[in-house]
């Protein structure tokens, strides 16, 4: 009920400050006899990592994880699988300035009045490095769902004000891995780096959208009417840091459009089962076989190089400057997490789908 | 773990089809000693009721409620609230065609692909005549917040290409129930309702979007890491039929923005925490005390009175045209539903915050 | 988390005081496609009925239920299943002097002070009423069961001092239902029905104790290390009211024996698994393919016939004499209340069992 | 649902196995601000420890915690406490015998059959070294509870056929920890040892009971109806290795008992609530403010020092015969696991009642 779990039969618990010992986790429920592919899951978290490239933060973060049970002779056994992922880079000098003033649109302010308390030291619970974790766990559903054959694949559809204009069914997504924004469409995803270049040097950040797409997904998936599959992945990919919006298929534009114009129709004798996926692959809560796409808004990064002003924890206005190293955008290291959540998703609903078979 | 039941403290379960004897749930985990304002309960049923108005379903459903258990003489006793909607107008000859034939966009499909077997009488379980078991426990979640000098606003900002363009802070939201379509801005408001009814007359629906303002809510509530307030409020709305998007605060406007231009800093000695609240008054998934606002996309109502394309059970192309009284366009009934998820979801998260104090 | 449900993937939610309109509930979780023989649900909830015998209660509840959801032609379809079973014998002037005053070992005083509010009429949801609509689940679970080929039987095992020495394996189970009693072996019912009667006759109850044998249960139900398939229905029995003990296999008597007599040494080429079975079936938390066996102690019925000392609502001295007709001793009706139970701990740990599978 | 968590609120979730890198675990839900008392908690812990007296098993386990997360400064706040416990004794050779043939009365042949895989070092998940985990958050939950004046003590009350007659309210359990038995009567303790050491001079083991009383528990603990706090402990018991029984209050004796002996009259201006104490401090499923007591029935330790027959994966007859060292009775070493399971529990049921408060 505290939050720090996500799951219902495909269980991730998750703990750990960005500067205490480790953080980590507990996966409650993998089935049994399900091969384990390390170096799989050490590139998934790789993707995710601090000073991958040259437009993310220089922190030299190392995520190398340790599982610490229920793995037994390279595969799962059914007992949960608990692992930790140590932290090495506590330069807390980084962050004391953070003890006492409210980084604006930070969680400092929040969880300072919701608990009493707070590890100030980078942010504590409420840093990205969290993350880390949901992709540690996203990586194990990937080796579930990729027995079934299904895919999930995130990209960078937008950076500030340049867009990916082009619908996913246009794009080759075995190219976004060839540019470290991770947006498959080569000359959008040049624009994308030099806005973040110029971004930094002003000692700003921006914004950005990821879109996922998910292709053969399991028809059934999903719980009417409460845990719909698109209420459960858009809850998943909003419990990321930073983010801001959600949409599913034809999203918020199709709020425009009329029924005669938005309904997909289905098809006899096809490889598809409607002649067009408006509704981004779930009809009434449950996925239909068809693809499963959406977006994901997330918001600029809140530390910015520039003075600031705010308060402190007596009330008092001051002003705070970020040191350390940051991302100045969050989108191009988000992606795989992105696809963790998704992941996720989809092998706790296949769960729950099998339980009533 | 099968979808029927939201919120973790402050529980609802529904049950029910469109066609059954009766809709109906049980709300485990109220306070005790909530006064019961049964008008007020009516009241909100009212604005979600089929035949409102000249804009909406001319099918009259009777939607008076019994409440039988868990309120004695007025107040709420702690024990649970179960309480049933009687349905009454089951013409049940209005959905005789869409028994073997699956309407588009709509859930018959992966209904019979996940179960194996339908009530296709007008939808069955995935009708939105279930969403009128969310107004009647949200209504009580909103007596509970009343107390906490909370409110829960929702109201339409776009039909179709109709877009009300003035942010909430420039309207005054105790005219929304001015209009039958539920837009506090009587000019927009007009072009809505024309824009709806030039749809109905060609037998076609459009869809929408809704905006929701909360003001008041405690600071403290959401619970990081996955439980953040704003990704249980994102799952809550889209857990409702027909939506497509959801959006906190700046939203995916937000994600074109500059870190410079997007933080809202922490002021001193003032009515506000923020200079300004893109935020939409939640920090590290915990609420800070400023207003929390969000808007939801829907998708056009599937049901249109046009003849579309669409196979059957047997996996044969046949057409398929609708019967029956449908909505146009679904936001101006969808208002209290959108405060009602979003006030089962502030609830929760208030018993939430109690437990750890 | 307020515990009025019951299970996780089978889940029962149940709502109802004893006066009140109606009491009832949600199965949320049934698989699709389960023949509902409504019968069979009648007959065992006919088991549970007050006024059945001449040594139960004289009050003639009428626990005609109605299904009102989730059965479609005969059939579950996957959809929650609400049912109420309304009350008719409401005659609260029976129940005007526990309004104020305490009733010795019952939940009158508890209730008050946790919840400061009481629906004092008949107990309210303290009341045993509350466990016909476990009885109905349980019929359900127990048509789940019937098709693995898996029985679920308990019997009154113990009546105050009377008890039945012979282990069940030389019962005929079948014969429980031939006397009022619930006791399969004729001559210790007879002595059974005689204390009854006795104790009846002074104004008095007494205490007794419930076996229960399941046989065909599956192998591999039960989820360690916490929800240990023997901690599960602990806690499913122990949750009856009236109830002060659980022991499964060996039991208490296990306890003064050493390992070299415990210990089920494993067969090969048997129709049983192991040579003994003092486990119960259950072995490490998991069912092995044994019978599952275990007994229930239920506690003197509270309400007495003779006056008592007690305190009012105002903490002052008083004396307190029930009034209305109560049963002299609970064990007869309790037999399907402990089977129920038993079936739904099962059919979860059944679908908690296939989501891994 | 996997069965590795425990708790609502106040939750835990537990990895590992005997023999992997290391057990461990989540707490998640843990209020902020408590003082955590990490002497206690290694005491606690070393209550437990296998080779803590010359009646357990000479295995000499390090269990040295490490807390991860969670805590800052010493105290907790609020955010998930993440611990683990590494395995220090590994050798692996005393388990080889039990790869492939299936120990008597142990878990080795369910999990197979349920996993179909297992990690067969020293019982891997189903060892009692699993346990660890919950005695570390049971001092924490206690640390909890001394706040408010609430302890919880057990001592063992039965060994083999040596019992303790006298009540807990004629005992001085302070006493408990001065015999290595853990029985605070030093005659009937004595007893208890040369018992133990005589069966294990026989390579035999014996079984055992343990009591535990909690006092100064708050008034309305207990969610009715499915989570009575009795239903709830009996569980918590009931889910730790080897346990066959539970009685609260009276217990089985009360069976036997008529109502008029059995009832507990309430009293006016007194210490007490009521005159007596059958009850064992909880009503109707709600703690009264009475003293809880409860005894816990634990079968004779599986692992004896004689061959004995059993079959092998193959399903062939074979015999097997135990190596290592291994306790002669588990009683001693599980009076802090049975109080850390009691202690998990009020503490959960503490913040569920502070929910609705």
């Amino acid at each position: 009920m505290a939050g720090n779990s996500y799951g219902q039969l495909f269980r991730l618990t998750t703990f750990g400050e960005s500067h205490g010992t480790a953080i980590g986790g507990v996966i409650d429920g993998c089935p049994p006899l399900i091969s384990i592919d390390e170096d799989f899951i050490a590139k998934e978290m790789a993707r995710r990592k601090p000073g991958q490239s040259s437009i993310t933060t220089g922190r030299a973060e190392d995520d190398a994880f340790q599982i610490l049970s229920g793995v037994f002779e390279g595969k799962t056994t059914g007992t949960p699988i608990g692992f930790i992922i140590p932290n090495k880079d506590q330069r807390s000098a980084d962050y004391g300035t953070i003890k006492d003033a409210y980084r604006p649109s930070h969680a400092d302010y929040t969880y300072d009045k919701k608990y009493g308390v707070r590890d100030y030291r980078g942010g504590g619970r409420s840093s990205a490095r969290e993350t880390a974790c949901r992709v540690f766990a996203g990586a194990i559903a990937k080796l579930i769902l990729k027995d079934l054959g299904c895919t999930v694949d995130a990209y960078v559809s937008q950076v500030g004000t340049i867009k990916l204009e082009k619908p996913y069914t246009e794009l080759d997504l075995s190219k976004t891995e060839d540019t470290i924004v991770r947006c498959p469409d080569a000359e959008t995803a040049a624009k994308m780096i030099s806005l973040i270049e110029e971004v930094r040097a002003e000692g700003d950040t921006v914004g950005g959208i990821i879109s996922c797409v998910i292709k053969g997904a399991p028809v059934g998936l999903g719980e009417p009417v409460f845990d719909k599959l698109h209420a459960d992945l858009a809850k998943a990919v909003m419990s990321i840091n930073a983010t801001k919006g959600f949409e599913l298929g034809s999203g918020f534009a199709g709020s425009a459009m009329r029924g005669s114009q938005h309904n997909d129709v289905f098809v006899a004798n096809s490889d598809h089962i409607t002649a067009t996926n408006r509704s981004g692959g779930i009809l009434g809560g449950i996925s239909n076989g068809e693809d499963i796409y959406f977006s994901v808004a997330f918001k600029p990064v809140a530390t910015i190089m520039q003075k600031q002003d705010t308060v402190n924890k007596a009330g008092n206005a001051t002003t705070i400057t970020a040191e350390g190293r940051h991302d100045p955008c969050v989108v191009p290291r988000a992606v795989p997490i992105v696809e963790a959540m998704a992941a996720l998703t989809l092998v706790d609903h296949l769960l729950r789908y099998k339980s009533i078979q």
